[in-house]
């Protein structure tokens, strides 16, 4: 049985935990509480040297980074339809998307809370919080208007890159972007938030 | 012909330059000056939005995102053998470590030319370079003490990993990385030069 390492449900672990309800997989998830430093023990480094969620435990080994898993319960439960497997052009774009998040929007909102990850300086970290609401909302903007096709990312599939994009989308409000302008997110995140496997994740949480 | 938009040999394009001339692809280049902004024209936003490169434009359309673009040339170009395609497992081992050089390394480094991105205050632009010696380090000694099999990332077969791998770490340097904590990132990145393919690339850049 698969097993997820999560964090809480503002977690960026929340994707994968959708994707794995989703693909209707066999598994069980594990939670840690960040805040308690439970990802910092010498056992769960054993997991993941990288003292992050989420991280996958299969029975071949681990997998960590949602873009990787994300894309690795798509091709082991096809019959889900998470990702074009068989198109190599769109399976680049549904990478392509996921990729941004990881790369650009989640760094742009780990400023608020996490910026001692590039800075010691107690001012510096306060002064990076700054920033945060216009960059998430810069970024929102770009993925509204030029990469969410709709109804869902990819056109008419829902895919993995809804997942995720749902998943980040979630922590606007608390990173204070200016959702006036982003009406078609807010669509699309009500529309992800009825799908039955996602009430039943969020519903673990609470 | 894939038409790939590059930036200068220290830009992270190179990572795609090089695996479109292992997978021996019909392609070109077109170079854009960053210092001078041409990412920025209008004509080059219809390419990417998002103001970056890499940008591989194919006869389908536009793949932006190294990951996405080294995965996208790994499954068209199979003969070449630059990812474990037929093994989901392998593939996500591949697209793990790639994520997190393009979410975690990649940014890390970032902050030492780039801090415009999460501040406008020039002082804490300025205080945002100190911690990258550092950070740059950390990441390379998990990378090298946790996931470098060798003589390849994957262990005995190069890989799309080895060539991102290699770009980033060409940037340590530069950076300020104590090198000498990094002995088998050294032998990694002299292996990969060694390759006629690097060697090909490198050359264009003269």
């Amino acid at each position: 049985m698969l097993n997820l390492f999560i964090g809480s449900i503002g977690a960026c672990s929340l994707a994968s935990h959708i994707a794995l309800e989703e693909a209707d997989a066999d598994y069980k998830v594990t939670r840690l509480d960040l805040t308690k430093g439970d990802q910092k023990t010498a056992d769960y480094l054993k997991i993941n040297p990288k003292a992050r969620v989420p991280a996958l435990v299969t029975d071949k080994g681990v997998i960590t980074e949602n873009p990787a898993i994300l894309m690795y319960i798509a091709q082991t439960h096809p019959k889900a339809k998470l990702a074009p497997l068989e198109d190599a052009f769109a399976l680049a774009q549904v990478n392509s998307f996921n990729n941004y998040l990881c790369s650009t929007v989640h760094p742009a909102h780990a400023h608020k809370m996490r910026g001692y990850r590039w800075t010691d300086d107690p001012a510096v970290i306060e002064a990076l919080k700054i920033k945060v609401p216009q960059n998430m909302t810069d970024c929102f903007v770009t993925i509204q208007n030029e990469f969410l096709k709709g109804p869902w990312v990819m056109g008419e599939n829902f895919s993995i890159a809804d997942i995720y994009l749902y998943t980040i989308a979630t922590w606007l409000e608390g990173d204070g972007a200016d959702k006036s302008k982003l009406l078609r997110i807010s669509e699309h995140r009500t529309r992800v938030e009825q799908r039955p496997a996602v009430k039943k994740v969020r519903a673990t949480y609470a």
